[in-house]
């Protein structure tokens, strides 16, 4: 396995691969890998591809006051994971190598990002639309990995690639957990003892609302009180966000007739943490 | 030369040209083709490059109240006139192929577009740059050609092409003229016999204004003035801008230390003409 921090190298390396008739997978990351990472790589390693993970905090996907700062960084432990996961080439780019200029293009996906996540973070997908415009013109991938955990950032991605005919195909991975059922993130490291254990509610409750739906529950209100009132009775989390959503566009239905997704958004202390489970019916 | 409408034709053709080693010309046009979009063909073939041309008429990037419906079309003349310049491909997708679903996904750059044409074209500009990306992503191109006569839309691609990492050489070629300096452009035909005849006072003012900086005038109140009046006084224009800005960035001066673009877009009627003349100083 290799790292570069050069755009010209992962050039280089990717045209050496496709003349060999090698198949290109890319795994956007941030890094301060997890299993949910490996995950990613471990299958388009099965794939037969040749694997090539990004790992790179994008200051254009954070608010002015949000965590980019503070972001976890370890890049030789996650070289080790990486090389066990079956990868590559990890890009590790600085910020200047990737926005060496003033920044002037944005790409923006309209209507999938006016919700959730989008709300409570302007102008974070458009960043990540961004920097995933430009990890696809550098490394120019046959497939690309997301995981489901960032169900809406997966829905954005797609659309973009569909609206601009990008010739890659992006593939979702199911969220990995840990024992108790706590979706992995890099952000957990920031959860206290008592944060940790609190925070397995958002599983639970998802678990639950999957529960009601197959003995027939479809009224949608009534399923989000439902988790917003174990949520709040179980734990200190601040709930940001409770929606029960179209698995295919996000919309919001009176009643279940369709895939859905159940996504949240709650605050441990300072650690925000997502998590969603689609439920088809 | 072949001419086909499915982006899976393109697709197919482009691997196959790939496979054997070439490289790959893109000459995105809007069609009715005259002797600047043949030039940019011919230029493109010199380079020894499997010669792409689309021609689509995008509705993207007109306003509600521009000329999308009466833009002129004429393939099959268009077609013999490619065929000659040495057009390999000629791409001439459907409305339904290019969006096929709602587009949601829009390709931004700031404040290059928020000049000049962009003030009295809004979204022209977006709608510019995200069919020129769908196009990049169908064609793959190694070069892009574009005409000068839109100096601020090659400006507008460059600029995205840097920010987003595309692996394309973006290429200007000068603009070509008539006789009596006329630049060439498809909506020509929309003008009367007389204002056919007058408005060749664009050219004109903007090689007077050249003369101007020549013999040593730096300001640029001073030269948009003379290019207004004599506009004015010699034809029935209605002028829509004149402007001399930096030829790099597009912004204003107020004496003239770089070298700049003279920009104009005046009315003729219902017809909008733009021209535009580079000064190194």
């Amino acid at each position: 396995m290799e790292i570069v921090e050069r755009i010209s190298e992962v050039r280089e390396i990717i045209a050496g691969q496709k003349e060999k008739g090698k198949r290109i997978a890319l795994v956007p990351t941030m890094g301060y890998l997890h299993q949910g990472h490996l995950t990613l790589a471990k299958q388009a390693k099965q794939k037969g591809t040749f694997v090539v993970m990004s790992i790179f905090v994008n200051p254009l996907q954070f608010g002015p006051n949000e965590d980019l700062s503070r972001y976890p960084r370890d890049l030789e432990h996650d070289a080790k994971l990486a090389q066990e996961a079956g990868v590559d080439l990890i890009f590790h780019p600085s910020v200047e190598e990737m926005y060496p200029q003033k920044n002037r293009t944005t790409v923006q996906v309209s209507e999938l990002g006016n919700a959730l996540c989008g709300l409570s973070r302007p102008g974070h997908f458009n960043g990540v639309t961004t920097v995933v415009s430009k990890l696809f013109h550098i490394v120019q991938p046959d497939y690309a990995y997301f995981g489901q955990k960032d169900y809406q950032q997966y829905l954005i991605v797609r659309q973009m690639v569909r609206d601009l005919n990008f010739s890659i195909e992006v593939i979702s991975v199911p969220i990995v957990r840990e024992e108790d059922g706590l979706a992995l993130s890099s952000r957990n490291v920031f959860l206290t003892p008592e944060q940790r254990q609190e925070a397995v509610v958002l599983s639970q409750c998802l678990a639950e609302a999957e529960t009601f739906i197959r003995q027939g529950e479809r009224n949608v209100e009534q399923i989000e009180e439902k988790i917003r009132q174990k949520i709040t009775g179980e734990s200190s989390g601040e709930i940001d966000y409770v929606e029960v959503r179209s698995a295919e566009n996000l919309e919001k239905p009176e009643v279940i007739t369709e895939p859905i997704v159940i996504a949240l958004a709650v605050k441990f202390g300072t650690t925000r943490l997502i998590d969603n489970r689609i439920v088809e019916v």
